[in-house]
């Protein structure tokens, strides 16, 4: 008896999601391959990590997406071997390891934070790229005012309340934001002998605009914004050192070389999933400076027409890692699928349709831009609202966070602060003390 | 000149917070200390375990909270020493320490988790007293289902899905009834090698019935609609260990001495706070066999009538660890503050009002009792309901609790599944990856 054609994909980000979904129809048998139990709504991890939402509204459980798609099942694991020969994967949960085999493979692992050859920096500065990145985040962002409020020392106090944000894409632009609205706005009247309002917000970035994927208008714009809302920029600098408190530059201005800053966050780049150089072991792939899969134009590994690689790991004629490219070329992978089981081989080079790029500013401020046209302000927040209510509401049950989200942005109002006594106190002393152990063995 | 009457509370649970609160018009000055941001909300710290509500709905940030009571500081650190004869307390954060300078003292740090000698449990069996053991089982009970679907071996997907409760007051039956709904409703549909609904939900208790607080009737109500449910309930078991894959019990039946289990719960018993020990050592004062502080009937530490103990730490009359003694009799020792402050010194002592107690147990079904009224079924969870949703409306900005939490009580959804990767792979794992490491370090 013939099997079901079997297509594994790998990821559960925007590329693997769609992908199945894609698939969903389809004579095949899907199995999605994820770390964690649930999709990331990346665009919005940052409102994660300052408050505004709590992780269940952006992190769906991949079952409950997928629960309707009856050929479709999701393996909770983690891929620690390819054989790109025998077409099977090894798959690794806590001691558990199995082996999953497949006719059509996708791999969509994306990317991890990038700290230019400085592994060492993640520690005092973590990135943004997970739900435990924006609750370590919000752990140490609603923990340095806390400090600075027990702090006598008015230049400690000065660290507890400077907060260095690096990178100035999307992600360090709209996270800047949040923390001038969250020292400003939110916490107003919160505190009695600090005023949060005094927070220094630092945005620094080694090239010398913000934005680099946005039109020069839109740049402009936001820059002028930021400027407005009160962030401090220092473009062309080089973040050559972090420590505990605080960051080293490359500037210029001696006041800038040292940063000191309890505080901060790390935006500034991506380097592909080390599913690449799996990839590139197994079949002699050649990957690009990010270590990103160079594959064909139609996002197959070369030499592997079985194997698809999409999203923030493929690197195909410059297209960039968002969201936008990781849906497309998933349901291109889906797509080519279906038209090889119906006999029709014939690869067609993957297309992708730029929708254009959005960032939020502030409350009421954005930018987008859709084809040639350029949008600012109040009209950009309000298609960014409209395009992030409806892509979260796609997923079911996500309805209320309308109102959850909504309220939240219009009334200022951040319920989403819990720092825990574990952040707070550290692992070692709460297990001294017979509390809960989180992660430290494996779990049971 | 003379300063205003300082008032220190030590704890922002519903003791510490409430007396506060009735202090908000007094002529002092508070400053109320808490080893976290946030007040928590107790008795839905199960719904957090179980997936229905975020951290943030139930547990809002006590600037928050207080944030337009100007006579009020909020303190975020840990109380190590107390000096009854100074007056003062040592408090420490971080590596920070400083001394807090008080004319009355509320201790009302509360109780945490009992092993009843065997700490080594809480390692396997977390409690249910912190948002750090919320979303640590929350992890355990939605992995579990997890490794339940990639394991091949039957004996130990069994394991994987048999949920060991040990303790049966409201807090065990609460959470008992929660698994029940979360296998048999929630995660319908969302697996495809396991059944959720086949999960086994174990309910343990060394005393010979559940919810021992609670009227005969009620119990015997309780029991059957747990038995209804398909709890599998064993009274009169004393659990004598617990390691990572089961517990062991004493009982007659031999299939019942050794429990295989991957999940499981402790909500069996209650240990006073070390502050208890601090105030025993620096005042002489007696504790109960569980560490709670004897008073004097006024609340006040015998010898010291301007120290408080009040709440679970609070050992009087035989008061049982419920939100509303703290509740009460934290507003009596506000009252006293204020009465002593326009110069009447006569103690008055403190009166509990029972106001009776409540457990829901599954959707539309709970147990009651006001004064000598007993509800039970719909008419007592309708009851609860509007308890609860009036409580925690009464914390700022919590109205959308409310959509939320009826959608997700009515819908059966639980939006709140996240398991972390640090949850699945352990800290060590993450570390070696250069991510995030929370925790390990003191905080920046």
């Amino acid at each position: 008896m013939r099997h079901r054609h079997r297509v594994a994909i790998v990821g559960g980000g925007f590329g693997g999601l769609f992908t199945a979904k894609q698939l969903a129809r389809a004579d095949v048998d899907v199995t999605l391959i994820n770390r964690t139990n649930h999709h990331l709504f990346q665009p919005l991890l940052y409102q994660v990590a300052t408050g505004l939402l709590s992780e269940g509204d952006i992190a769906p459980p991949l079952r409950e997406v997928l629960r309707k798609q009856r050929n479709t099942s999701v393996v909770l694991g983690e891929v620690v071997g390819i054989d790109l020969d025998g077409r099977h994967l090894t798959v690794q949960t806590l001691d558990q390891r199995s082996e999953i085999a497949y006719d059509s493979l996708i791999v969509a692992t994306g990317a991890s934070q990038s700290y230019f050859g400085h592994p060492e920096f993640a520690h005092h500065a973590p990135g943004m790229k997970t739900i435990d990145d924006a609750l370590e985040l919000r752990g140490r962002i609603f923990g340095a005012f806390e400090m600075a409020e027990r702090e006598p020392d008015p230049s400690a106090r000065r660290r507890w309340l400077t907060f260095v944000v690096v990178g100035a894409g999307p992600t360090g632009v709209e996270l800047a934001g949040q923390l001038i609205e969250l020292s400003r706005h939110s916490l107003r009247g919160n505190f009695r002998r600090i005023d949060p309002a005094e927070a220094r917000i630092v945005l620094l970035d080694a090239s010398p605009t913000i934005l680099g994927a946005f039109p020069e208008s839109l740049r402009q714009r936001g820059t002028r914004d930021l400027q407005d809302l009160g962030v401090e920029m220092h473009l062309g600098t080089v973040v050559t050192g972090v420590d505990e408190r605080g960051v080293e530059t490359n500037s210029a201005d001696p006041r800038l070389r040292r940063i000191e800053a309890a505080a901060k966050i790390w935006a500034a780049g991506v380097q592909a999933s080390p599913l690449g150089q799996m990839l590139a072991a197994a079949a002699g792939a050649e990957l690009d400076r990010a270590g990103r899969v160079k594959v064909e134009p139609d996002c197959t590994l070369p030499g592997h027409p079985e194997v698809f690689v999409i999203g923030d790991l493929m690197s195909l004629a410059g297209l960039p890692g968002v969201s936008q490219v990781a849906i497309q070329s998933g349901r291109h992978a889906a797509d080519t699928i279906r038209r090889r089981i119906t006999g029709d081989d014939t690869p067609r080079p993957f297309h992708y349709r730029d929708r254009g790029a959005m960032a939020t500013i502030a409350l009421f401020r954005a930018l987008a831009t859709i084809g040639r046209v350029r949008v600012a302000g109040f009209a950009a927040w309000v298609l960014w609202l409209a395009v992030h209510l409806a892509a979260l509401i796609g997923f079911r049950n996500r309805v209320f966070v309308l109102f959850n989200w909504t309220a939240a942005l219009l009334g200022g109002g951040r319920a989403e602060r819990v720092v825990t006594a574990q952040q707070v106190f550290g692992r070692h002393a709460m297990a001294a003390q017979a509390a809960v152990t989180r992660g430290e063995v494996p779990r049971v």
